[in-house]
């Protein structure tokens, strides 16, 4: 798949030295030389980097310039020292590119409690700026520049014309699902070409991040560093998008965000399912989230996928403890289109049969239904194998 | 260490078939003679089983004389014939005696969506009836028939002088931590021959119960099934306790409570580990218990522990998204003693020696320390290793 940076844009992902393998690139910068208007979501862990709270005091944004993030070290933990450096890192990455300290956005994701190597990090903001590129080669750098222990790289672009220009969107996450020896940190950025002022940049983000980001189950351990910025340059249109050309784009934007989410919980190793579960007939989407999410979260529910096992018991009950009132008596399950549960009681199905269709493919589809309103939601995670243990009981930091 | 059985109560278990093991006790009969005061602690998942709803209706009550107990088949998600089947099993196990069905509680633990297999019922309660005793080995037969997936017997007991009287406590549970094929349901059974009134066994059941088997996970999978009942028959001392001699009472029930708990988060192949979190410092003891239930429940503290790993960023970034508000500059952590995280920010500490100490003990003791106030919380979990996976993945319904 061929990737369309959107104009305005140019990337750049380079190794300076702060991952222990020398030669994997760690420092990746964005420059929109005529700037961009920004908004951002962050995580909402007390427990916050000092990148986060950097960012978050700069979003919404009408005019920003340079992303600059670094992979390997998280600066979380860190206390003022942490924070002085966030700035420090944002003003070298400005002023590698001619820009202002206060249009630029800094993330980090890697190790926690160790001080960021400000050194290698200001030669990262130095050489990456002499290597940015608008075309698929330097967007795969960038991509490579943000990944810690992700199994592959994941991004997404799309081009669709929407009031009669061609607007392109192309975003980079990084993150694993249920593996990863740090708190799989969720970082994303999604650029586009088409305006938008800064108060619609923030709420499409939140928006989009909703049914995106927002629905995805990484081990339910929500990271001190998680991150979503968007980004649009304006440079395929100067007017910002309206009406029902603001309702497409946002359309184009929720489908990539969803795109670039599923690739989470779809990565790890061990991980041999990527498990959409998709509630259906609640009061409203909050609850109907709740519930995807209690499930999603249940080893017992992603160890018995992970084992083929069509345990009905374990995923109806999980939904019974997620806190949102429901009649019990009217709970419906299919799991991969075949139905186990109806009416609150098991049904008559053939377990082998089922066992065999979760065994032979990688997506597995859970399917919960209650008679409560109109609301739904759909979630992602993926499920629990021995890998995971290997993995996270085995890491030292 | 002796079992002192309460005044008043007399116990059997035996194997009636329902379990696959026919050697096996799955059958428990609980009789007190003159009569109990009943207070009963039930699951809080909307998707409970027909003896909760038998038992919930129930309590408190005056004259409980019998409880029977099956393990086996947990009569959950089994509609209308499941409640038929739950209150006609607690008219055999009252008939059995000779007791009206009205003075009859029963629980169950086991496979869900099954039907009670009846006939085993009748002939287990028969066949109890004849064998109830009050003597150690009448105890322990009735441990063992409340058993599922539990790796060892579940059990306490003491005598204490109380206004003057000697009163004894001795209770049973089951349950498994983190592993377990099933959901670990968990059932408890305390008797005592102190004399309460209906009311006062609810109350003191439902304040000890908060610090006990409300502060352990089992993976956070709330069960259909979960119950804890209390007895008191009052043969030690006919007037219900008051006052001093009820707080005593409260005191010694609270520290029955916990001796029982401990056991379920304890138990299970594979768990090296049992983990006490100590939360203080707290606003109150809900948000207290909250943040040590988020970081019972992490896996990725779990996982580091199983590993022997002093991961610090682990718990405290979950203690940050436990949805409580604290001022994360004035958090503090220490492992086994070990100070690992002041103000904030991690200190200097020697990992391998914190390592080892968690190696070569059994227990695990994590103290978060808040500075929001004087409320604290004690919870218990199990770590998370290979075997979790092992059972949980490789069992089929």
């Amino acid at each position: 798949m061929a990737i369309v940076v959107p104009r305005g844009f140019r990337l750049a992902g380079v190794a300076c030295g702060i991952k222990r393998d020398k030669t994997r690139e760690d420092f990746t910068l964005i420059h929109c030389p005529g700037g961009a208007a920004a908004g951002g979501v962050y995580t909402r862990n007390l427990v916050f980097a000092a990148p986060v709270a950097y960012d978050r005091a700069r979003t919404p944004s009408a005019d920003i310039r340079v992303v600059a993030v670094n992979s390997g070290n998280a600066n979380a933990c860190t206390g003022e020292r942490g924070h002085r450096d966030a700035a420090t890192m944002a003003f070298m990455a400005a002023n590698s590119c001619g820009a202002g300290a206060d249009q630029a956005l800094v993330m980090s994701t890697g190790i926690i409690g160790e001080f960021l190597p400000m050194e290698k990090i200001a030669a990262g903001a130095k050489l990456a700026a002499t290597r940015l590129g608008d075309d698929e080669a330097a967007f795969m750098s960038a991509v490579r520049g943000i990944m810690t222990t992700d199994q592959y790289p994941k991004f997404a672009s799309r081009e669709l014309v929407i009031g009669g220009r061609a607007i392109r969107l192309a975003g980079m996450c990084k993150g694993a699902g249920m593996i990863g020896p740090n708190m799989a940190t969720m970082l994303g950025v999604v650029m586009t070409d088409a305006a938008l002022t800064a108060e619609q940049a923030q709420a499409a983000l939140t928006a989009a991040v909703q049914q995106s980001f927002n629905c995805i189950a990484v081990e339910g351990h929500m990271s001190t560093n998680d991150t979503v910025l968007l980004l649009a340059s304006g440079a395929a249109a100067p007017e910002p998008l309206a009406g029902a050309d603001l309702a497409a784009f946002q359309e184009a934007l929720d489908a990539l965000c969803i795109e670039l989410a599923r690739q989470i919980p779809n990565d790890g190793e061990g991980s041999e399912h990527l498990i959409t579960i998709e509630v259906v007939g609640c009061r409203d989407r909050e609850g109907a989230r709740q519930i995807a999410k209690t499930v999603a979260e249940s080893a017992l529910v992603k160890t018995a996928i992970h084992g083929a096992d069509p345990n009905w018991g374990r995923i109806v009950s999980a939904a019974g403890y997620a806190g949102v009132p429901f009649d019990p008596a009217r709970v419906g399950l299919r799991v991969n289109g075949f139905e186990l549960y109806r009416d609150g009681a098991p049904v008559a199905f053939d377990a082998a049969e089922v066992s065999q269709s979760i065994r032979a493919n990688r997506d597995t589809r859970l399917e919960l239904s209650f008679a409560e309103g109109a609301a739904s939601c759909r979630f992602w995670t993926s499920d629990l194998g021995h890998e995971y243990i290997r993995v996270n009981a085995d890491y030292h930091t």
